[in-house]
């Protein structure tokens, strides 16, 4: 009997996000069990560090789950991949020691939300980015984006999945303009925190992005957080990627 | 009676290439003529600036047509993006002197090819980039880029169309990494010529990576210009973006 950890990357477009659903609509984590249950022969359930919206990407979710047998990590991988669909590719995949849990584990997760700013339709980043056709403020995103760091109740941006408490440290907001790729018109937001709340990062992006056509002052951040002002909008799913998830030295090692 | 001139944008995954085929196999410019049918309700031929390949992409194919009846482009535009599919975009649309021709006319062109280089398997970009696993030598494939500049014969990388020289202008091959795009693991190779041989960008870049994987020296580059060695590898079409058409101001201008 063994715990396993991997780290996966998927495109989200043709699946309904993460969580395994009834009725068979095609999600990561049914193709995940399934071509484990090829590849193993067992029944197995996975443990994601969070559960990615239908459309959103993943370029580093990691899950933790256990086998009956021991598997030698990296030849699972490589059956895995030999099996799984061509929009999910194991990226890695280690023993871990009992007590990690790809979700409670975790101290640390990082996201990306890219948007494509121009006026022209999108056809190339149609299912990879928030397509916004009038120009952004970047300066007047930053600034907003400043307020809203720190460690603080961030229910106007979200709400805590198990309903306990939304205080949450947002450590940082990168907001800056990926040069070379397509023409300068693509935004890439980037948001690290100790966790987030459910539908966080598409709240922030989209009051940001509100911010960035001056349709709302950079100041109405501080407004919000004290839950005064209108909800944000949410930012469409297809712009977002989960990036990585970290774990203390600890809870990697096996005991 | 009027000459229009178009820049589409176009996910290539989807189609048969550019050209339109017997059959009824899905191509780019078969949608977009349909497209125009609907829109006009006249049955048009496009020319392309560049006939792109099965699974190919653009970011700024350029197309000339005719119309029988004189149609404001912009608003021709907006009708044609909402008939066109979504992997089909039309960026832009201008009226074009009677003598403009999308191919004959353009002057210079460039194209983008995109290398996800890491060790796992990709799942984000499988349709969007050459996936080469082993670390690529930025430097030696530098200075074999170096050798091919120039005015020459490229026959060793490629076929005119139309059978006539082989002799084509490449002004520059630039290669970079890049920075913060997929944790720095993608190489963009950018190539601007006068006009390009048939399968020239993906010969040139399918040699480019052979040397940078150590296979071949730099020096090769030389030896196959003068018809020696053997014959390099085709970079799979998936990896590949027409990015840009330039034309004498002259030829935009109606007369």
């Amino acid at each position: 009997v063994g715990k396993l950890r991997m780290v996966l990357e998927y495109d989200g477009t043709g699946f309904h996000g993460w969580q395994a659903q009834p009725g068979g609509r095609r999600t990561v984590q049914a193709e995940v069990e399934r071509a484990l249950a090829i590849v193993t022969g067992e029944a197995t359930k996975l443990v994601a560090a969070g559960r990615t919206d239908a459309g959103a990407h993943s370029l580093g979710q990691t899950v933790s789950f256990e086998l009956g047998r021991d598997l030698e990590p990296e030849r699972l991988r490589q059956s895995l991949n030999g099996v799984l669909p061509r929009d999910i590719a194991v990226l890695s995949a280690a023993a871990a020691p009992d007590s990690f849990h790809a979700r409670f584990s975790a101290r640390r997760r990082s996201y990306r939300y890219v948007v494509e700013n121009r006026a022209a339709r999108a056809a190339v980043l149609r299912d990879r980015a928030w397509h916004v056709r009038s120009p952004l403020d970047i300066d007047a995103m930053r600034a907003a984006a400043s307020e809203l760091l720190g460690r603080r109740d961030l229910g106007a941006f979200g709400r805590d999945p198990a309903g306990r408490n939304d205080v949450r440290n947002l450590e940082s907001i990168k907001i800056r303009r990926l040069r070379g790729v397509a023409d300068g018109h693509v935004l890439a937001f980037e948001l690290t925190a100790d966790a987030f709340l459910y539908g966080m990062v598409r709240r922030i992006v989209g009051f940001l992005v509100e911010v960035g056509l001056g349709r709302r002052q950079p100041g109405e951040a501080t407004r919000l957080l004290a839950g005064e002002g209108t909800a944000p909008r949410v930012a469409p799913a297809q712009g977002l990627y989960q990036l990585s998830v970290e774990y203390p030295a600890l809870a990697l090692v096996a005991a």
